[in-house]
C-alpha cells in the first residue's frame, strides 16, 4: 500500500526524516507550502484541518513541524487523497495525520466534523476561466478555480473553525482585495500579513495571511519575506524555513 | 496676505521654486504627503481633487509634478484652510491651485462640484477613540478621525470622481482591510498598492493605495519601497522622490 507506484517519486522533507509521494509530472509542491506551514501558528494541543490538501504536503509539513494532536487534511480528488494517504502511512503517522476525500463545498460534511483550532490552506489560485483550462485535468483543478472558488474556501474555513479559531492561506496578491472583503464577509478578521518578494527589488508574488474567526479588527502586517539574496542564492530566512541546508 | 505671521515658517519644497507655509509648532509635511504626490498618476489635462488638504501641501506638491490643469484642496479647519490659501499665493499659482473650505462629509457640497479625474487624500490616521484625544485641537483633527472617519473618505471620493477616475490614498498597513473592504463597498476597486517599509528588514509603515471608480477586478502589488537604507541614510529612491539632494 505505500509503496510507489508507476510515474510517482518520494521526496525526502528533511524534518524528522518525514517523505511525501509526489508524481514526477503533475502537482509537486513547492515554496509556498514550505512557507505556509512556517507562516501557521500550531501548537501540539490543536485540531488542524488542512483544505485542498493535495498530496498531503501541508499536513505532513505540519506535523514535522508541530506534532499536533490530530491534522486532518481534506482532498476531492481521488488520486491525490490516495496518494496522500500512502504518504501518511509510509511516514508511520497514521494515528495523527488523517486524509479525508471530501469536497470543501460540502457543508454537510463540514458540520459532520468537530471544531478546529487551525485551518490551513493553500487553494486553487487562478480565477476560474483565466487561462486555458481543461476541467478534467488533475493539474488544472489543483490550481484554477474550477471546482472551489476563494469564497468557497473561506465560507467553509467559518463552518470549521471554532470560535477564535485561526485561518492560514498562502495566496496571489493580486486577489488581496477579494480576500479580506471575503474574510471580512465571513467574519474571520484579518489579524497578520506577510508579502512574499522574489527579492529586495522585485514585486511580491504571494502572499500570507492569518485570520482569527470573530476576531478584534486589527492587522499587523509583518516584515517582507525574500525569496532569494541579490546573487540568486537562497536568503538566510528561506534556508532556515526550508531547516538550513538547502542553497 | 501672503506673508508669514507669527509662529508660521516657510518650507522650500525644492520643486520648482514651491514653497508652503507651515506652523512651528504644529501639523507639519511629512514623507507621507510626499510619497502620495510621488504614487498618485495624474496628467496634465486632469482635474484634481486632495481632501483633507490640510496645509496645501499636497495640490502644490501635484502642481509642481504634473501641472495639471486644476488641483483643488478641501479643507474643513479655518485655520489651515487659510494657511494654504495664502501659500497658493505666495507660490503665484492661484490659476491652477484652489482651496475650498469645507467638509468631505457634505455630500451636497460634493455633488455641487464638476466631477474630478483623480482625488488625492492623506486622511486622519488614526481610528476615533483610539489613544488620547482633544476633540478642539486642530493637531488631533489633523491625525484622528475625530470630524471624518475612512468611510466618510471613500463614500466622498465615489461622489466627485468620474467614472474610471482614480483615486490615490496614503494610509497605515493595519487599515488594509478596512480600506480594501470600503473601497469595494463604494465600488472604488483597488487596482494598485504599495508597501512603504522603514528598509528592507522592518514591518511597513505606510501603504499606498489605487483605486479606478467602477474598474475591472486586479490589483496589481508593486515592489516594496524603503525609506532608508541600512545605514540610516535615505534609500536611492526616496532621494528620487525628494529631488535627489536629500541625504
Amino acid at each position: 500500500m505505500s509503496e510507489l507506484l508507476p510515474g510517482e517519486t518520494l521526496e525526502d522533507l528533511e524534518r524528522d526524516g518525514l517523505k511525501i509521494i509526489q508524481k514526477e509530472k503533475g502537482f509537486r509542491f513547492g515554496v509556498d507550502a514550505v512557507l505556509l506551514s512556517d507562516f501557521a501558528r500550531v501548537k501540539k494541543k490543536d485540531l488542524v484541518m488542512d483544505f485542498c490538501t493535495g498530496t498531503g504536503i501541508l499536513p505532513i509539513l505540519l506535523y514535522g513541524k508541530s506534532h499536533a494532536r490530530q491534522i486532518t487534511g481534506i482532498e476531492l480528488q481521488d488520486e491525490f487523497a490516495e496518494m496522500a494517504m500512502r504518504s501518511v502511512q509510509l511516514n508511520h503517522i497514521e494515528d495523527r495525520v488523517k486524509i479525508l476525500k471530501g469536497d470543501v463545498r460540502d457543508e454537510t460534511l463540514l458540520k459532520s466534523l468537530p471544531r478546529f483550532d487551525v485551518v490551513t490552506v493553500n487553494p486553487p489560485y487562478k480565477k476560474e476561466n483565466s487561462g486555458i483550462i481543461n476541467e478534467k485535468d488533475a493539474l488544472t483543478i489543483a490550481r484554477h478555480e474550477v471546482t472551489l472558488n476563494l469564497e468557497d474556501v473561506i465560507r467553509g474555513a467559518r463552518t470549521v473553525l471554532r470560535d477564535q479559531g485561526r485561518f492560514y492561506m498562502i495566496h496571489r496578491p493580486e486577489r488581496l482585495a477579494d480576500i479580506l472583503t471575503l474574510m471580512r464577509k465571513y467574519r474571520i478578521e484579518p489579524k497578520r500579513m506577510r508579502m512574499v518578494y522574489p527579492n529586495t527589488k522585485k514585486a511580491p508574488t504571494m502572499v500570507l495571511v492569518e485570520g482569527v474567526r470573530d476576531g478584534g479588527a486589527f492587522l499587523k502586517v509583518e516584515a517582507p519575506l525574500y525569496v532569494y539574496n541579490e546573487d540568486g542564492t537562497y536568503s538566510d530566512e528561506i534556508r532556515r524555513i526550508y531547516g538550513d541546508d538547502r542553497r
